[in-house]
């Protein structure tokens, strides 16, 4: 059921109240102790201020919660505290609530999490979860994860809030420097992707930009979500004048921005440090006679790393997954996994990448591997040394989890199956971890030979996922590639079905190709034909080797002939160079052929990195 | 409208008379004028021996006219009576007729054709339709072609039939070796392919090879046309004994055939030399009770040399049009032409055969090149120094009747449109000289950007043909290629077109790929890259240049995938030798990959005469 704040988000902007600390602060109470503690010893000037905020007009008040979790508490001696702290602050705020929603305001803990730190993602949770169950207990209208500036900790806050409560709406906020991007290279864009896709009800920013940063970043979150949007901008950038923190962006600066923040798509705007009951009072009069401006957004299939951001459209280039993290066949690099050494699989990560691959596949499978901490480990690896999203690629669920919750972004899930079983494992892992899904159309009775029968398994897989919230545009169909050599009558059953899921279920398609040729010679030869036919077929992605340079070259003029390759800009520049010149008045025999050797190497890394730009 | 006798022939096997010549020499008739004299000298023996052919049963006597031509009549001097003698013989076979039929027997002029020797092709046409048109003139029900040995007089001989008359049936009959082939190498199925597309209303054999002979004939005949078949087997070969001739099959042996003769779809069946009356008493005997068997053929696209047959069907591998005979772009060839010089076009014809192409394009149009007479040449040169059929290429009305002529097969035009003018102008000609055609799906508004706006063009075309008589079967839809360059996002929908033209026609494809790659760098990546797509869309043939090897195996690759190459055994047989064998342990960077340079020539050529074996 949509909770009231969802349903009055629909058909008005919302304004939220301005900043608690710097009231706080014109109090003159202590700063030596937890902000949070006056909710119990100055009880009066935190009811004080919402009701400050109340007049102004403001139409949810944000709880004086802010650190009060287990960790910041603790460095005041009070993680002993959280209960009776928070709870005083909802029950200050429902002292003073007339028609107003209250938000639970839940800040970051602000220690690293691993491996960089010690809380490990799982503690970050339970963190949370106790300081959100609180809050939602205590009877809040809705949840403000806000000023978190690591996407691995807003992760989990997220994760928590929804394991608390279905129904408590969650606004996500993260902050962002002067670069549009956190420290550690995430972008707005990126945060959207990732937050949208955990589930988030309402994603914004606040603080750290003043108003300006603020609409930047708010534009970018409205190119990739239609979810609801929120701004706290602060009220810029404090300055100390006669010993007097002071802000400069005046009340009537300020609202300036209140129309283009609602052109750009906010649906609660509110104030964040430096702003006061006057910010509030007088983005009240500018919200006046302002409706929502509705998303036209196309949602795309999108998948993230903490600092890069993939997207796959129809008129986005096709996508590849490079395949070569996968010990089955590669004795060495079983070899190396079992001996917990990643010398091999930090080669596959650095080859793949040069060679165009847009997402690795990750598979650690195999007898003497512990293949739950190797996920982790490998996962950890390909984030640590690259920017490109993971597909974990695993059929144990405890392995799956672990590389979900050590990939910081949005991954993708190799795979799902129509079966009853790996639907009910796999989609909650799905639309816990905000990832996307691999679904492979098989399931208890096997592989169906016709394209109609893979096609009602693709259905039923998207009306399972859409049950568990989990977006459509968010799975790839896999239409299963047969081998020529045992199946060779049905091998165009899976081009037919790529068509069929496209058509009939609007979604978009993968295919591992390589099994096509097992067990005829030339493998890469069939491979690469039968990536053009999938291509031609108007397939998606595809799960390759991005090390063979000739299916590189099919997948190049494959973009440009399916029009993914907008004027062959890409081909021309990974290709043109090499274009033949020889005499044609010599030999017709060899005219227009591409004899030469080909190193794309080189012309996909400078794709890679203008894509990187792109972000 | 349909003829009387062909409507019998869907109902009964109707019983012919036996030989004419061999009852004249029992009548000790001098030998040393033509026997067609006594039509004149002696008309009441012709008389009598058609009164006995009634008698015996025969439902269709052939008029005493066998080589009443002026050809051979001339070598009696008596070319200028072809008129009286041809007309003495149709009224004596009318003052015997009942409810049976009168056939016109025309015989071989027994002349070379030019180029091996005087007599043109038109001239053939005019010395046929001479007598034919005195026969038809006449009253004869039905025109009986019989005893040809060469298939490019044959031609000539139904061409002029059909000039002659679009009502009076024409039965076309071939006489074949013991090798079943003719001297020129010409098969019954071959002449079955060519008479068929000429419009031959009935075909057959007779003469030669006696029963068991002419029923193996009968049994190729019956898998490639579903036109009523006719056989007149002679009565084995004659020995002189005691000075007389006599043949060694009686009338009982040779009347065990008759049901087997009509097992294998014979709607006709008479006797050649060295039978009688007898004969013909004893085949209405074993006539009795039997009904024609209905054909179960599939009519598949088929061209033919006068010495190779060309088939595709749904389950055959895709077919190459060798492309290089063509002197745009190639100066060297065109220079060549210019000088009436075939150095060049010898070479590509050797080239192009030898890597696999199965019909070779002809265009010899060009500034300084009398395109007419450069047609005729080329088109000698493929067929006396080749076994493949031709597709011949132009835009000149003049130079593609002269291509057709000169051609002993059946030939590819390259091509109509759905111009009116185009449609008034080519199709004309395809149903005379029985030519297959490729049918560029534009018009006078020219290329739809749709595949829906191509489909209903080809589905015109359809039409047009079918109201010319032309098999539907017999066109190549060429759903044109659009440049990736100019025209990016209409090429997938030549792909689309493909797919209808064959879902909506269920006629076959065909594409010339190579504009697809204009104005772009590495053409060949890209042309091999939408061959492979437009094959996975079920094209059927392409127009290519069979030397770039690349291309070659693309091909080879796709027929597996698709199916055409059963059990991939062409493909095994081309390139499985080449499978590589490096240690995978040593570098899994270069596992499966296909890097030696293949030759495909040598295993291309076996293939080929692999299939020459078949035909
Ligand atoms: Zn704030
Ligand atoms: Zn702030
Ligand atoms: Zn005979």
């Amino acid at each position: 059921m949509k909770s009231d704040v969802l349903i009055s988000l629909e058909s008005e902007v919302l304004l939220l109240d301005g900043a608690m600390g710097t009231k706080l602060q014109q109090e003159d109470l202590e700063t030596d102790t937890a902000p949070e503690v006056w909710n119990l010893k100055r009880p009066e000037i935190i009811k004080q201020i919402h009701q400050d905020y109340l007049a102004a007009g403001s139409q949810i008040i944000q709880t004086n919660t802010f650190g009060a979790n287990r960790i910041k508490l603790g460095e005041y001696g009070l993680a002993q505290e959280v209960e009776e702290i928070n709870r005083a602050a909802v029950r200050i705020a429902k002292e003073v609530k007339k028609d107003n929603y209250i938000a639970g305001s839940v800040g970051p803990f602000g220690k690293f999490l691993a491996p960089i730190g010690d809380v490990t993602f799982e503690e970050a949770i339970d963190i949370f979860k106790e300081q959100i169950a609180i809050l939602v207990d205590s009877g809040v209208d809705l949840i403000s994860l806000e000023t978190m500036s690591s996407l691995q900790e807003l992760r989990a806050a997220v994760i928590a809030a929804k394991e608390v409560s279905d129904n408590v709406p969650v606004m996500a906020q993260m902050t962002f420097d002067e670069n549009l991007r956190t420290l550690s290279g995430t972008t707005p864009k990126i945060a959207a992707v990732v937050l949208d896709a955990l589930g988030a009800d309402i994603i914004g920013a606040n603080c750290s930009l003043g108003p300006q940063g603020l609409l930047d970043v708010l534009k970018e979150l409205n190119q990739v979500t239609d979810k609801p949007l929120i701004v706290q901008p602060n009220a810029g950038l404090p300055k100390i004048i006669d010993g007097e923190t002071v802000y400069q962006k005046s009340p009537e600066e300020m609202t300036t921005y209140i129309k283009k923040f609602v052109a750009e798509g906010a649906n609660i705007i509110g104030g964040c440090c430096g702003t006061t009951e006057d910010h509030i009072a007088a983005f009240a009069q500018g919200l006046q006679g302002l409706t929502p401006s509705k998303s036209k957004l196309t949602r795309n299939f999108r998948l993230a790393s903490r600092s890069q951001l993939m997207e796959l459209s129809d008129q986005s280039e096709s996508l590849i997954i490079g395949e070569r993290i996968n010990p089955s066949g590669k004795e060495r690099l079983a070899e190396e996994l079992k001996n917990n050494s990643f010398k091999v699989v930090q080669q596959e990560i650095n080859s793949q990448i040069k060679t165009g691959a847009k997402v690795l596949d990750i598979n650690v499978g195999g007898a003497g591997i512990d293949e739950v901490e190797m996920m982790k480990n490998v996962v950890q690896k390909v984030q640590n040394t690259s920017r490109v999203p993971v597909c974990i690629d695993t059929t144990d669920v405890e392995s799956l989890e672990a590389g979900l919750e050590a990939f910081t972004g949005k991954a993708l899930i190799n795979s799902v199956t129509g079966e009853e079983e790996s639907l009910n494992r796999v989609l909650p892992l799905a639309k816990k971890y905000g990832a996307a899904l691999v679904c492979l159309t098989l399931d208890e009775d096997g592989i169906p030979d016709t394209a109609e029968g893979r096609l009602e398994i693709a259905r039923k897989i998207k009306n399972k996922a859409i049950s568990y919230g989990i977006p459509p545009e968010d799975l790839l169909i896999d239409t299963l590639v047969l081998t020529a050599s045992t199946k060779q009558a049905e091998v165009v059953e899976t081009l037919n079905a790529i068509k069929l899921v496209k058509e009939e279920l609007g979604l978009k398609t993968v295919l591992g190709v390589s099994n096509v040729s097992y067990g005829l010679p030339q493998k890469p030869l069939l491979n690469r034909t039968f990536l053009a036919m999938a291509l031609g077929y108007g397939l998606d992605a595809y799960i390759v080797d991005p090390l063979d340079e000739a299916l590189q070259k099919t997948i190049l003029a494959g973009d440009v002939l399916i029009n993914r390759d907008q004027n062959a800009a890409k081909y021309i520049d990974a290709l043109g160079q090499q274009k033949v010149t020889q005499d044609r008045k010599v030999n017709d025999k060899e005219e227009d052929k591409d004899v030469e050797k080909t190193d794309l190497s080189d012309k996909k890394q400078n794709q890679n990195d203008k894509s990187l730009e792109l972000v």
